[in-house]
């Protein structure tokens, strides 16, 4: 009864203060009572709520709760070999981001922790995780020393001297290959049939997808479209490990792997084209580079597709495609366009009817057709 | 009207899938239809956000366009001494956060932008935002190794030794101590009226902010009790500079500054002592310690005011407790608390009628009474 009648008054309090509030800011001025704090907060405290979450996929924290939840505290700090202390605070921050339940039996996943951050889940974004973790995390922590110089920082971020093609890197160490591969291959697959099937291609009897990496968009084209072949084109360290995704599908017999350059190698021939997540790695003179290429192999009406997050016309929105062109500037002096920007891109290279689709996932759609 | 036409098709199909997954997901299964992984990627990319909003603080973007503004992002570039193609993404990012706008005419801040992040603003985070990026940021970036091994990470973070007391090595160069005030003058200041409101203190004639750095909160019990006369207590080295933050109004005149280490030296006779953002720096030893001296200073129906963030009773809520939280463990070893736990020690200490008021801001308040 106290407690209720205190709650009361303390709502009371709050309805007063309020209506204070309402009284002073009569002339519109913006105010710490009218435009609250708590906003910049929740910018700012962003990278904690990151960080948290990349922690708990790290110590496989998802993995063991998925296996033995729901379990106490005390079990999961001695299953991880981690604090007591440390381990409460990060189960109740990520019980507070969604990704657990906390009840009296202890923590177990949420369907969200049990769908994505699973290792070995059908849609798992753990290796993408943890790449972001790994690689993003410290791209970042020199966005200053990036925008100053107008450079990649892989010296300072990772301690490469590589700066333009620290990418290659990963390709000369299987495990750190493997994980991006992963990584992209989870990226990919959660958006994958909402970019499928972003415009009908049923048109199409052969696609070619460039830089398709473990064929997870071609996979999924190829269940949706029964009629179409389609041809993963990728450096040859991708497409030696590519068999460890094949699914056991009957899709799988539509889709065979070619290993090449795309830049330097002849292109697979294909009425489809597709560069997912490619264009935004780099500057236009690299684009305008491999969209040439592309266009002489390509015949008239023919089409090519590109996956991508949408910039609005003004740049300034989407947010997640704000923040990825933002890692692309970072990780490869690349970044995200927006329709008018590829439309001149494609057009340049004997591309029309350049269409988009916002699929309403984390991938966006546009597609062209050769003139 | 090509565009138009465009749009209107692009609808259709996305209501077209959208029927399509409520029709395929009737098991209720969580799925990527049902439970997008825009809600994941959210999380991912929180500390892109933070980085984005840190970098233009850092760079001065917004004291600049407050001074100058609107300007083009070659003005930008040019004055900040930034490259082009870096400062173009990072505006546009900021617009894209909400803390710029976007026109023809160049970028401008918003009121946000205004109210907040000026680095001379009345209730500025500049310098808030600041430790958080210098001090915050790496202390993140070492989070599994907090967990694992339950000690405060300064070593890996910040490359220094003092593992407990690093906070006193702030104290030692001017520079920081002085950012590292106005971070915490900044971080009081805007919660400081729903603070100094959220309880009736008219009752009480003398207060003593124990740890009270700049005066922040003390200022604002000024204004709000005009019988009130409040004193500073904080080490010599904060107090000796605590007058470059004192306002020009007549709440001044009921203010004083004391020295000293409220572990150890005798505590100034009050009234009401208050604990702002201290609590949570230690774990419960020494915060049985400090609340022990409290207690025999504060004579029978004197009150004692804890400013802290509330963390509800199941602690996975509110969200920015626990992000409060960790931020506490990494750096001090500390964490936030719920009532029951506040109650628990106050109550330890001869204190009763503890009552928390959740003022909406940043900080909420808890207020007990000695028995």
């Amino acid at each position: 009864m106290d407690t209720a009648k205190q709650k009361a008054l303390e709502v009371a309090r709050r309805m007063h203060q309020k209506h204070g509030k309402a009284v002073e800011d009569r002339d519109g001025k913006p105010t710490v009572q009218n435009l609250p704090p708590t906003a910049i907060v929740e910018l700012i405290d962003g990278f904690k709520v990151s960080k948290a979450l990349f922690t708990a996929c790290k110590m496989k924290v998802f993995d063991l709760l998925g296996n033995e939840g729901p379990l106490s505290t005390a079990d999961v700090a001695r299953k991880i070999g981690a604090s007591e202390g440390g381990t409460g605070q990060l189960l109740d921050a990520c019980a507070g981001l969604g990704l657990l339940d906390k009840t009296e039996g202890g923590y177990s996943n949420t369907p969200l922790a049990t769908l994505y951050l699973l290792s070995d889940g059908e849609y798992s974004l753990h290796s993408f995780i943890m790449t972001q973790d790994e690689v993003a995390w410290p791209f970042f922590s020199y966005l200053d020393f990036a925008v100053r110089e107008g450079t990649v920082q892989a010296q300072r971020a990772l301690g490469t001297a590589g700066e333009d093609h620290y990418q290659e890197s990963f390709y000369k160490n299987r495990e750190k290959k493997l994980q991006f591969m992963r990584a992209m291959h989870g990226h990919t697959k959660v958006a994958a049939r909402h970019v499928a099937t972003a415009f009908d291609l049923s048109g199409f009897t052969s696609a070619c997808d460039l830089g398709g990496s473990t064929g997870a968009l071609a996979y999924e084209l190829a269940r949706q479209y029964p009629g179409l072949k389609v041809t993963v084109f990728d450096l040859p360290e991708v497409i030696e490990d590519a068999v460890l995704f094949k699914p056991h599908g009957p899709e799988a017999g539509q889709v065979s792997f070619v290993p090449g350059d795309f830049f330097r190698d002849t292109l697979p021939e294909a009425d489809l084209y597709i560069l997912s997540k490619i264009l935004h790695n780099w500057p236009d003179d690299k684009v305008h580079q491999l969209l040439s290429r592309i266009s002489r192999s390509c015949k008239p009406g023919g089409g090519l597709l590109l996956v991508e997050i949408l910039l609005d016309e003004d740049k300034c929105r989407p947010l997640p495609a704000l923040l990825m062109s933002l890692n692309m500037m970072l990780l490869f002096q690349g970044r995200l366009r927006s329709l008018s920007e590829y439309r001149i891109l494609l057009q340049a290279h004997g591309f029309t009817d350049v269409r988009a689709v916002r699929t309403g996932s984390i991938l966006d759609a546009v597609l062209a057709t050769r003139a």
